[in-house]
C-alpha cells in the first residue's frame, strides 16, 4: 500500500515514529482458532506461508476465561516446523510452567506482566532455560511495569486487544503506546523486540509497524482467508510496504 | 485370557461379582497421549479401531498438575467419529465449563465428587443441558459421597489410578471399591454405569469387569500397541471372554 | 392424622418415621427475598405472623453464586423482633465471621459442612460465643461429615434445594436423610434439632415433618402469600395436622 | 464561605487548580452507615435532601473486610429515588457481578483498578451494558492505572480514604492527585468525571472541588448530621460557595 | 496408675478395646511452644529425656490461623536427637513440601486428610520419597476418608483436639474413634500405627491407649512440667501401667 | 573520596548521587540462613557484632515458595539484642499478621508493594501499632507504587535481587533505582530511609551505600565470613569508607 494523500490511514500513523524499523516486517502465525483436529498440519501450513514464527496461545480459565492447550500439545507440533514457536502463556501462575514449554520446543515464552510480581525472576528464569524471555502487558496496563526489566526481556507484547475473548477489535490507542516504549527500547540502548498482538489485518498492519512494532500476530486474518494461509501472509506484507522514503 | 486354574488372577476377581453383568463390555478409547498434531486422525482411528466411546481428560493444572486442553479443541474433533464423547473434566470448579462441553459434543460430562461441594446441582445442571451426567471418585474418596445423588447419575468412574499424571500403575485394590459400588447400585434400583479409569490392559481388565465395571478406559493400551489400535482392542475383547457360565 | 385415600402424600412419607416427635412444628421465616427496603418491617411482620424464628441466608458469592447481606444489616434489625434470629452461613471460610454474627444478635449460627475442614473447632466456637451450634448438608452430602460432631451440634440442616438460587423445586428423596439423620440422632441419645431447609410449602411440608424435621424453613410460601404472611403460616401448621394419634 | 485571608484552608486549595470546573458541585449521597433497616426510607430522604446521586458500597470481605449487600438489596431501593444510583463496587473480581448491578437499576458501575487485570475489558462490559463506567483508585495506587483506558471511562474516583473501614480520615494529600488527574483528563480532551470519595464534610469539600472534583460522596456528614440530611446538604454546598471569581 | 475399682476413668476406658496393644506405648515430643531461640537444645533434652520420637507442628496460616516452621528450621536440629523425627503437615497443598521434610530428616511425613484430594497420591509419594506416610484426621473427619488407602498407611494420627491453636482440651470421645479405627486395622491385616495427638496428660494417655493408640503426642505437658522433662515423661509412662491382665 | 586509578567500583557508582548521605551507613543483620537451631545465640552475635538492626526475613509458601518462621520465633529471641527488629514480610495478605509482629518486638515492619492494594492502610496500619512502616518493592516494581505513600512511609527497601531464594547474585541496575527514590524523597522533603536487599557484600555495598541507600542488609555476608560476624561487618564498614569529601 502506498502512503499518498487521500488513504484512509490514522493521521498519527502515516509517518513511522521516531525509532521506527525500516527492516522487514514479521508475521507471527497464532494456532488461535485453526483446525484443532490437524494442528500439525496446521502449523506445517502456516510455516510454508511465510510466518516468521508461530505463536501458541496458552488460556487457563483463570488469567483468561477459556482454556485452550498445555505444553504436550505443543510438543507433539513442534515437528512440523522450523519456524521458532512462542508461547503467550495468558494463565495465573506462569512460573511452574516454563519449563515445560521450553522443553516442549518454544524459544520464546510469553508472560503476562499483570500475573507476575515477581517479574524479573520469572523472566530471568526464562533465559537460564534457554529461551527467549518476552512479557505481555494488557491495553490498560502501563510500561512502567517493563521499566526496571529491560535488561532480561528479549521482546515485549502490546496487547492490541483484550486476550481472552475471540473476534475482538484493533484497539488503535495502543500504536500511541507501542511509540512509547519504542522511545523507551531506545533510550537504553537495549535489543528488546516489539510485538502487537491482537486484530492485525491488512486494514491495521501498516499503523502498528510505523508505531514502531516488528512482530505482528496475525490469526484469523491468516488462518481465515478465502484465499488461504499463502496469500494472506502475502497481503499482510503488501500492505506494510513500500517503506516510506527516509527524509 | 481364558480363566483356568494357573491364572495368576488375584482370587476375588475369578468369579463375577455379584450383580456383575454378562453384557459385553465397552472399551473407552482414551486421547491422553495421542499424537496431538493429529487429533482428527486419531479420533478416526480409535472409532475405526472399535471403541465403543472416546474420552478427554481435560487438566487445569489446578486439581491436577497437567494442562491439557479445553472444549474447542474437542470441539474440532466432533465430526472425525460417531462414537459418544465424554469429557473427564479433572478442574477445580468445572461448574462454569459444562455447557461448553456439551456444545462441544460431548454426551457425558463427568466431574470430580471432590471439587464439588454442590454436587447435585452439578449433575443436575449436566442433564439440563442434554447430557448424560456422570461422577469420577479418586482411589481414596468414599463412595459415600455419591449415595445422595444416585437419582440424578448416568455414570460412576471409580479411578483405578490417581489421575493427573501419566505412566501409574492400575491399583488392584479399587475392585473391591467396584464391587460395593455394583451391590449400592443394584440395591437402588436405578441405572448407573460403572466405569474404571487408569491401567486398564489385558493384565487387569478382566479382573474389573468381573467386578462389575461395564465400561473400561483404555489409554496406552491402545495408542501404543505395536500392533496398532485395533489389534489392542481386540486383545482388550479377548481378555474378557468368554464370559462365565451361568452357575 | 387422617390417612385416607386420596392424599397426594407420597407412600413413604404417610406415618411417621421412628423417632417422630409429635410436637409442634416450627416455622422458620426467612427473609430471603424480603422486601430488603424495608426489612425492619419484614421481620415484625414475619414475627407477628407466627414463625417461631427468622433466618438469615448469608451468601458470599463464593460458596454460592450470590452476595446478600452481611451482620451489619441483621444487627440493624435485631429490635424490630422477638423472636430467635438464625445465620446460615453460605459463606467459605466462615469461622471470621462468626462473631460479628453473635454480636448482631444471632441465637443460632448454622455453618455448611462442605466449608469447615474444622468443623468441630468452628461449632465449639460458635458455643463459646454463647450461640446454639448448626451444620447444614447440601443435598449429596454424607451425614457421616456430622456424626463425629453430635456432642457439639444443637440443629443439623439438611438441604432440600441446593442453595444459592431461588425458584428451586423441593427434592423428596431428602425425606430419606431426615429419616436417617432422626434415627442417628435417636442412637446417641443427644438433642439435636433437624431442619430442613428449601421448597417447604403446603404441599410438601407434612412428608418433611412426618419424616422426622421439627423446624422447617418457609421463605417465598410466606412472603409472596397473596393472603398475607400470617394466613401463609396458618396455612403451613393446617398442612401438618392433626398429628397421628399415638398407636 | 468566602476565600478570605484568615481561613484554615490550606495554602495549595485556596485557588481552584487548572481545569477546574466552575459548575455546581453534586453531593453524591452513601448509604453506607444508613439505617439497614428501613433502607427505602434513608434512600428516600437522601433524594429529598438534595443529592445528585445516590452511591452504594458493595463489599464482598475479600477486596475489603466488611461485607455489605448485593445487588437484591440495591434493586428493592431503586423506587424510592428518581436520581442515579451508582454502584461502587469493592470487591474482587467484578466482571461476574456487573450485570446484576446494571439489572438493579444503577447508571454507573464503579470497579476498582486493583482488581481488574483486564482493566479495559471491564470498562468496556459496562458500557455494552448500557451503563456509564467508573474506575475508582485507592490511595497509594498510581494514575497510570488509567492512563491507557480514558477513551473507556466516564467517572474516575479518587478515594480520599482508604475503603472498607468506617471512620477514617480525609487525606489531604489527596488533593494533589485529583488536581493530576484533572490535567491528565484535560490534556486528553475526553470527558471524564473526577469524584472523591472519602471524609468529605464542610472542613474539607472546598478542597477537593478547588483541586477538580466535581462529584463529592457524603457519607457519615450527610447521614449523622444532627439537623437532618436536608440541612446537611445544604451546608456542604454552602461550605464550597460563592465559586471564585474568574481572574 | 492402677486400674481399681474407684477411679475416674470413663467406663469405656477402663478395659482394653479390642484389638488393644499390650506393647510398650511411646511418647511423641512435640517442640510446639518449646523455646525457639534454643531448638537445638530443646530436641535434645527432649531426647534425653526419654521420648521415642520428635513430632515438628507445621503450620501455614492457611489450613490453621498460625505459622511456625519450615523444613530450615527441622534441618538445623537433626544433629541433637537420635530419635525419628515427624512432620505433622498442618498445610494446605502439601504435596510440594514432601520432599523437603524429608530431605531435612524425618523420617514419618503426617499429611491432613482434609487436605489432600488425591491423598492415595499423596501417601505413595511419601513412600517413594523413602519416609513413613501418615494421614492425620481432624476430630469431625470420618474415618471413611482412609479407608481405601489403608495399603499406603503406616501411621494414622486420630486428632484428640482440633489442631491449630493451643491449650485446648482433650475430646474423650475421640477415644471411641480410636477403637474403631483399631477395629477397621484389625480386619484389615495391615501394619498401621495409631497416634493420638492433642491434650495428652497423665489424666488421659491411659484411655488413649487402652482405646488402642500406640502412639501418643505430649506436648505441654512434657515442655511445661515443673520437675523438668525427664520426671514427665516418666510420670506418662507410669499413668499407663501396668498393662491389665491378659483375661 | 578518593577516586583512583584501581578501583574496581563501576563508573556510574565513583561519585555519590545527589542526595547522598555522608552518615554511617547501617548494615543491617539477616538471620535468614543463620543456625536455626540456636537463634537466640546468632541474634546475640549478631549484635556484638556491630550491626544496627535484626532483619526477619518472613516467607509464607505464597508470595515467594520457602516457609521460614512466624512471629513466636521472633518473639522468643527479642531478649537476646538491644537492637531494633525489623520484619520483612514476605507474604500474601500480610495485614493480619502485622500486629502479632509487633508485639513480638519489631520496631519497623515491612510489607511488599506487591501484595497490599491497600498499601496506605496497611502502612498506617503498621504506624498505628506503634511501628515504623516500611515498603519493599520486587526489582520489576515501579517506583510509582509508593510515589503516593511517602507521608505514610518510613523506610523503602529496594530489592537487589529478587526475594525467596538464596544465593542470589546483586543486580547492579537497581543502583539506578535507589538514586531514583533518593531523588524522590528529597523533592518531597520527608524522612523515608532507603534500604537495599540483597547480595551486598564488600564488592557491591560502596556502590549502593553512594547511590544513596543508608541501611545495607548483610546475610551470608556476615554469617557465614570465615573470620567470623565481627569482622565481617567490620569489612562492610571499611569497604565503604572514607565518605568522599564534600566539593
Amino acid at each position: 500500500m502506498v502512503d499518498q494523500p487521500g488513504t484512509t490511514l490514522r493521521a498519527g500513523a502515516r509517518h513511522p515514529a521516531p525509532g521506527w524499523s525500516s527492516d522487514e516486517p514479521v508475521i507471527v502465525g497464532s494456532v488461535l482458532g485453526a483446525d484443532y483436529a490437524h494442528l500439525g498440519n496446521e502449523v506445517a501450513s502456516l510455516t510454508a506461508a511465510g510466518v516468521g514464527r508461530i505463536q501458541w496461545d496458552v488460556m487457563d480459565r483463570r488469567f483468561v476465561p477459556n482454556m485452550t492447550f498445555g505444553p504436550d500439545v505443543v510438543a507433539a507440533c513442534r515437528k512440523y516446523s522450523n519456524m521458532p514457536f512462542e508461547a503467550h502463556l495468558m494463565v495465573q501462575d506462569p512460573d511452574p510452567m516454563l519449563a515445560d514449554f521450553v522443553a516442549a520446543g518454544c524459544e520464546t515464552i510469553i508472560v503476562h506482566a499483570e500475573t507476575c510480581p515477581h517479574l524479573l525472576r520469572t523472566l530471568a528464569t526464562i533465559r537460564e532455560l534457554g529461551a527467549q524471555a518476552g512479557v505481555a502487558v494488557n491495553p490498560s496496563t502501563p510500561l512502567d511495569f517493563v521499566r526496571y526489566v529491560l535488561d532480561h526481556l528479549d521482546e515485549i507484547v502490546i496487547m492490541t486487544v483484550n486476550p481472552g475473548f475471540g473476534g475482538q477489535k484493533y484497539i488503535p490507542a495502543m500504536e500511541e503506546k507501542v511509540s512509547e516504549m519504542r522511545a523507551l527500547v531506545g533510550r537504553s540502548g537495549r535489543a528488546v523486540k516489539i510485538e502487537v498482538d491482537g486484530g492485525i489485518s491488512t486494514a491495521t498492519a501498516k499503523a502498528a509497524w510505523y508505531a514502531g512494532a516488528e512482530l505482528l500476530v496475525a490469526g484469523s486474518a491468516v488462518l481465515s482467508h478465502p484465499g488461504g494461509k499463502k496469500a494472506a501472509v502475502a497481503e499482510l506484507h503488501r500492505a506494510m510496504a513500500p517503506p516510506p522514503p527516509e527524509p
